[in-house]
């Protein structure tokens, strides 16, 4: 990791994985492919820290080899699921999923409770690409286009978030 | 206001307004009339204290004689709109949106931009009623029903608001 | 209220009141002298809406008729003490204390517990003006003169305050 | 990294530094000497993740070949110091120091100016060891003694910080 810091223009892609803290085996094999494929790229993983598709997403990168950053609501770093190599204990509760989506530089969305929906909201809100799995319809009030894009794949929602958080990376360079 | 205080029992019902900081005239009039339904009900309007949407809620209560509360994203209480009455600089950024939720006994979502829809969905997963009015239609992957309570007129959604906001207080008090 | 509402100009000053969440009688009584004062002068007082210091102060407010904002760290707007007019649930745990700090144009900090330490740094950190009553003594490393005001009674400090947020505001009006 | 997470009994002890942004070249000395210290043990470094003490204590820690966690307050990463490894943007402004404090074993506050003696007095309030090196010297308003830790030297420091993060840690494991 030391040889990375030599210089900024090499610093880890930051990929956020949001989905819910219970969750199917179905959506677990899914989330754990997600995280392998993340840590594959080289890539940092970063979560809410916590069970279900954050545990799954967590050893799936873990056991690739991968850094995971678990940003936890609560205040207690021991909540962390045991993938989760960088535990912060924000104590924000829900603010916290602002600093997820805020930290990632393209976040996969999958499958979908209430939380992973805010997160998805935030992240559209902040211009941040945001790709789904198996995740929630929107219909826009005035039929404006969503700009959510829609993998079939754990693989291919990895491969599209680097492609998104490459290309949004070079035009705020570029803007710089 | 000092003889409300003297029982907590009669604390002012707290009712959230949510939507876009730059909306249009139509979208402004309907929120405009929301605001003076819930200051008309003694409510305090609760907003993100902006312009558009909030802006014209803000109003209208502010002319009906309510009370609005304007929790701003940034450091500054004067970039709160002039019909607030009680600005917070909460400097907290999109982290407000929480914050604007979790002070609200239910909330009112007109018509819908991003931000718009993390409060619906931050409200969603904290259990606060939330009113649509020409806003997002969701989706759930497992097609769950969705509990948002849709409305067709401002009035419409101020009664309701209060209704559902009624119910959650007596529930609580059970509870407690 | 909606009267001020009329013109900006006019918009009430907020005076913030920090200190310990229980306290001593003496304490207590200070504390109710200085929410008093603030009430008597028109400002609206903020505070982090618990016990001790800001409960005192809360209820001295209230009785002379004047608005109270508490600032809840929790998630529970029933937390706050029975004088707070506007409870807002932050759900932040300490980090509301920056929102204390934030949302006052001078903060008075009585006693001190770790918690108005906080703050009392939070506000010299923003520029805020901050009159200390018996609270902490601070010697800075280098021993560069600390901008904390003293004062010798309630009402002394009360006005210290709305003294140094008057000036502090039409500094802020020839800058903008 | 990966190894470490076989087990939670051996995750990394995190270690925070705080300190102000602009300083001394003799400040920044004993702050990167602080960094490598703490590298050198196998700990995390946590910080503000800017300039001054941070970005010294950081090019300590990352030329001894450690981990860097930068808690940024604003909403950009690339504002990170190039030694930051991990740069976690909070979009919160000084709300996240909390964040600082609360996901670190115990602190060292280095120099000082408000934000440090915020971020001292947030640990002080979360019962989390301070270790200060030519810091604040705080007088309790009722001359209660103020658990605050002093060291003479960088390493000395270091090694007080470790100390009472481990003996935090036991004690924590002994009441879970």
């Amino acid at each position: 990791m030391p040889r990375v810091l030599a210089s900024r223009a090499v610093v880890a892609v930051h990929i956020g994985v949001i989905g819910e803290g219970r969750c199917s085996r179905r959506v677990a094999a899914r989330a754990e492919r997600v995280g392998a494929a993340i840590a594959a790229a080289g890539a940092v993983l970063v979560c809410g820290g916590l069970g279900g598709v954050m545990a799954a997403a967590s050893r799936g990168a873990a056991r690739a080899g991968g850094v995971v950053v678990g940003l936890l609501p609560g205040v207690d770093r021991s909540e962390a699921n045991r993938w989760v190599t960088i535990p912060i204990a924000t104590g924000m509760d829900q603010a916290r999923n602002v600093i997820v989506v805020r930290s990632s530089d393209a976040v996969i969305a999958i499958g979908g409770m209430y939380g992973t929906l805010s997160e998805i909201a935030l992240a559209l809100k902040l211009g941040i690409p945001v790709v789904g799995l198996r995740t929630w319809t929107l219909r826009q009030p005035e039929r404006r286009r969503v700009p959510l894009l829609v993998a079939a794949t754990p693989e291919a929602a990895a491969a599209c978030a680097l492609r998104a958080a490459g290309t949004r990376r070079r035009a705020r360079s570029w803007l710089a």
